[in-house]
């Protein structure tokens, strides 16, 4: 997507040879105009899928799934991340870890926001190791829907987690693909020009 | 905003006197088309005071805010909630009491996405106390900017926040107003059916 590559160059800050800042457009100050874009791409590629909901984490997730979710006209879902929990009743659960913070998280969905009919698309800002994108697809499987997709913003793909979540048979459609941050640069991952 | 009403009535539920429940569109699962009529409502009654910032707080806020951004065609901001900070170099930091968890969170934005010409509209989803409106509002204060409005979409109007951000000067704009949610059923204030 090439307004979002764009972006990525002009004001994507690289922080070191595994991170990559985007906060002004994407993970703390928000353009409204490219997730609105981002909204319609994910429409686009995953258009036949039959998508009955959007399931995202809060809190940089939220801004890119509800527009996907107006543009596809279903419901969204933001999955919420707690320490731990003591409350379980009509939840589903699941431990994800995080790299970034080396913690585990509890992440949750409220059982009556899906069943098993559903054709659920997860969308994320980030792909790094795929532990929020699994974790996220385990609740829906616990519940016995389907992951129609996942769609992701920005994946790392220098990181496993597109090719772990794609082995694991999930059809996965990242917006841009970073393919190294060595040497303060950011390199994509060649791609067709869209 | 009737439409918002009508959902209230139809998808809230009431936990108690206190608490009220609305998970179904705002809070957990959310109700895209909606969240898009609630930020042309807002940019409606915001018409004329020149936005240039919308500013909200993670994580409920967000979808309204981003909708809000995008009908008014300026950036969107969210504040990130802390329990305690360290790292304190160009962020802009307040305390705010969450009177719901009973704990005070540290709220943060990066000193690079507000100046001093800036004239910010702070969404949030509720209104109860005003605690986070007033942090927010302490926010945009702190760089010298100008708080040019406070949208919420459900204020409960039977706790003090709405009058004490207006005493306080500010411009608060509630799409719905909740009066009661005494003997399990939710009364609205009196206000024109728009």
């Amino acid at each position: 997507m090439k307004l979002l590559r764009d972006k990525v160059m002009e004001e994507g800050i690289v922080l070191s040879d595994q991170v990559l800042k985007v906060d002004s457009f994407l993970n703390h100050q928000m353009d409204p105009v490219l997730m609105k874009e981002v909204g319609r791409e994910f429409t686009r590629r995953f258009a036949g899928e039959q998508i009955t909901k959007v399931l995202t984490i809060e809190s940089s997730g939220i801004a890119p799934a509800i527009m996907t979710a107006l543009e596809l006209g279903v419901p969204m879902i933001f999955a919420r991340k707690h320490k731990s929990l003591t409350l379980r009743d009509n939840i589903l659960v699941e431990k994800v870890y995080s790299f970034t913070k080396k913690e585990t998280n509890e992440i949750t969905v409220s059982k009556k926001f899906l069943c098993p009919e559903d054709r659920v698309l997860i969308i994320d800002d980030f792909l790094a190791n795929g532990e929020a994108a699994f974790g996220l697809a385990r609740i829906v499987e616990q519940i016995g829907a389907k992951v129609a997709g996942i769609g992701i913003v920005i994946e790392k793909a220098f990181q496993p987690g597109g090719r772990l979540l794609q082995e694991a048979g999930y059809q996965v459609e990242s917006l841009v693909r970073v393919a190294s941050l060595e040497n303060g640069t950011v390199t994509f991952a060649e791609e067709v020009i869209s």
